[in-house]
Order: C-alpha cells, then structure tokens, then sequence
C-alpha cells in the first residue's frame, strides 16, 4: 500500500458537504467512488475535517491509501477526470503512512464571501452570501482583532456540537473589500474551527457592521460561553476552505 | 403607455438563450412573464440583441410598454425580485417612446474568458471557457489589432446566418491576463457584431497563441470572406455582453 497526499477543490453547490452519507451526494463518496473504479478495489479517504452542505473548497486535503505505486501526474489527472466537473484534483504527493489528514493539520484557513448593494449578482447567488444592508466597515475592522489568540469560542459554536473542548487559537482575522464584485472577503486562519464558527463569526460582524451591536461586544460574548449572545449563522454558500497546513 | 430602458444581467447556464422559443425556457420568457403579472396585461419586451444559450450577459438592455407610469425604484424592485435568481434588474429609466433597444444601438462590449492551465476550476465551469493547452500571449497580442477597423466579416460569422450585409467596425480588441484565476480575458468593442462573430475570433486567437496557425493571419482571412480559414468557434460559456451603448 502506498499513502497519497491530494489537495482538493471543490463546488459545494451540489454537495451534501464533504462526509459520505446514506442517499446523499457528498465528495467523499464520489471520490471514493472513483479511486475504487482505478483501484478495483475498495478505497476509503480521510479528509482533513468535513464542510457541510453548499461550503466551497479551494484546497481541501485528504489522504488515502492505494494498493500500488502510481506516477504522480498519472494518479491526478486520472482522478481530476474521472471525478465529477465539480470537483477538481489539483495536486497529488506520496507521504510517509503516518501522515493523516486529519489528525495532523496544524492550520486551517477559510475564506468568507459577502456581496453587498444592490442587485444581488446572478454569478455569485451559490458563491457568495448576499447582505443588502449598510455596512460600516470601519466597525468590522475594530471588531475583528478580538477574535485573535486563544479563547474558549463556546459562543461561536453551533449548539449541538459533541466536541468537548472548545478551546481554539486564531492567528488571521482580516477583510478586505473587492471594489469589483461589491463583495467583503473575510479571512480567519486557526489551529482548527468548531462546528459553524466561522459562519456565527460572520454573522455576528455583519449584525456590528449593520449598527445593531456594538464593534466592542466580541470579549464580553466570547467570555459569556453563550451561544445566543452572537449574532446568526452566515449562509454556507459564502464559505471557502482555503488552505490547511501540516508540520 | 409608458416606455422603460433597463439594464439587466444574467446567468446564461440554464437559458435557451435570450429570445423567446417554443418548449424551452429563455431570458425573454421570463421577463415577460413577470411583467405582464405586474401590469395585469400582455407585455412584450425588447432586447439589443439574442444570446446564444449558455452565453452570459453583465447589461444586457431592454424596452417595453407598461400602462402606467411606476416610480424607477420600484419598477427595477419588482422585476428583479419576481424573476429569477439568475436574472437580476440592475437599472430602470423612463425613456421616450421613440426609444428602440435593438435600431438604435451605437455601439456593444463583449467580454470572454478563457481559463488556461490545469486543472479546470469548479468554480468557472460555466463562467469560462477551458484551454488547457501551451499559449503564447505575445501571439494573441500581435494578431488583436488586426480585428481593428470597418471589415466585411464574413469570414468570422457562422455559416446559416441570414443577415447580408456583414460589415461591422470593430473599436477595440485587446486581452488582459488574470494571474489570480488563470484567466485570459478579451474584449471586443464595436458597432455590432455577427452571429457566433466573437466565440470565432476567440477560436481563432487561441489557435494563433498555440502556434497552430500564424500570428500574421488574421487580414487574409478577412479578406478570403471563408468562414473555413477561420478558426472554431469558442465555446459559449465564455461569452458575457457587457455594454450596450446607444446615442
């Protein structure tokens, strides 16, 4: 057996996000679908964690184990084409058998589009979230470097989540505004994200943005380990998981 | 009656194209459709010109009649919230009734993107066109300027077309390189253009840079007046109308 590293890409549109499930269309599943057509032989992946349904991927990375050696560029085009148009191979890399996708990442990052102003573009309704609303950018921009460090982001965690510790560290809270598309592009980059936290964190900045809470509340709801303290959950088709990184 | 201008935008991947047909779901229809149950009555539109299907316009424009005066805000409003999703109303203007969205244009912009390089992006499956072969750009740059000018442009039209006079005075034919999504993106500006006209002298171009046909081609073929010197016809997903301009 020899293990391969690959990086993804794919469009959430159509994807009931990335882990296989009964009588869903996920990308594990069609991936896995695949690489057991080239194998003749059943092949299983590991991603380096899930994204639920309608999140985008510009660089998701899994890991899976194939029975012999193939070239590189063979076993990416092989499986870039074999896949479905919505999902792209963009780099494939043999590793060492203990490297894993998932338990070794060491940085993630995701990106997060808004479209703002009016009309919403009919070329980013499945790309981007869309807030029609006023923005005060200036008060995003205040709020975003308390998210920075290490806290207990309880707050920012989907209620229902079985994970225990809820401790994470961000090094990356930054936006830009893209003058072109009329979109706000947010970037968090972490040692790991709880379940939703970055779409909560979206929706809490855009509710600062919009002057319905205050730029200085992110210490106080992160201290308060309450989720109804923060704002919404942004949509999913805003969410791109951008790169993840390992030692 | 009252006459209305509007600049509307849309995603071409599920249209038959612009004009209204038979069985299959169009720009037209659907606009139609949304204004006559707005006024109660039958309202016809009327655009600048037809898309083909899968080809994508950023202002596209249009007239019609409505029967009674509306204010400009929430006649663009309605028609943008009641179509679609992949139809959106970006202007609407009272225009005087010798206004005509189709005699008077002065000048159009197309716009066509071209991804280059592997692999193809799921993001830009419908929104550009894939060529993942060697380009030299300084090829494409060199032909460009020979698109320049008045021409009978027979030669660039697609063979069945019914118009006869196939003169048209291209004002622009230029190329930028996106290095962020890979993309070549042409634009062509003139008086009007034929049928098919722009995914031909793309086909054509993408010929010139790789090295398939000679940079110097392009006033020889225009002269032969043979669509089969040209090159094939690019592939629609590509395409946007960008502007159309009127006196």
């Amino acid at each position: 057996m020899v293990r391969y590293k690959a990086i993804i890409a794919y469009d959430g549109t159509n994807f009931h996000g990335f882990q296989r499930q009964q009588n869903a269309r996920t990308v594990q599943e069609e991936i896995e679908k695949t690489l057991t057509k080239m194998a003749s032989k059943r092949i299983e992946i590991h991603g380096s964690g899930r994204t639920d349904a309608g999140v985008h991927a510009l660089g998701q990375v899994i890991h899976f184990d194939f029975p012999y050696p193939r070239p590189l560029e063979k076993m990416r085009f092989g499986l870039d084409t074999q896949t479905p148009e919505d999902i792209a191979v963009i780099e494939v890399e043999e590793v060492d058998e203990a490297f894993h996708a998932r338990y070794l990442v060491k940085e993630k990052t995701y990106q997060f589009r808004v479209q703002l102003g009016k009309p919403r573009s009919p070329f980013t309704r499945f790309y981007a979230s869309y807030f029609p609303y006023d923005i005060e950018l200036a008060k995003i921009e205040r709020a975003l470097p308390d998210f920075l460090g290490t806290h207990d982001f309880t707050s920012f965690c989907a209620s229902g989540s079985s994970i225990e510790d809820k401790v994470r560290t961000i090094y990356e809270a930054s936006v830009t505004w893209k003058e072109e598309t009329q979109e706000l592009v947010f970037t968090f980059r972490g040692d790991g994200f709880l379940y939703k936290m970055i779409r909560i964190m979206v929706g809490t900045l855009l509710k600062i943005g919009n002057h319905r809470m205050d730029e200085t509340s992110i210490p106080a709801i992160i201290a308060a380990k309450d989720r109804n303290l923060a704002g919404p959950t942004a949509h999913p088709e805003g969410l791109y998981l951008k790169e993840v990184k390992y030692d």
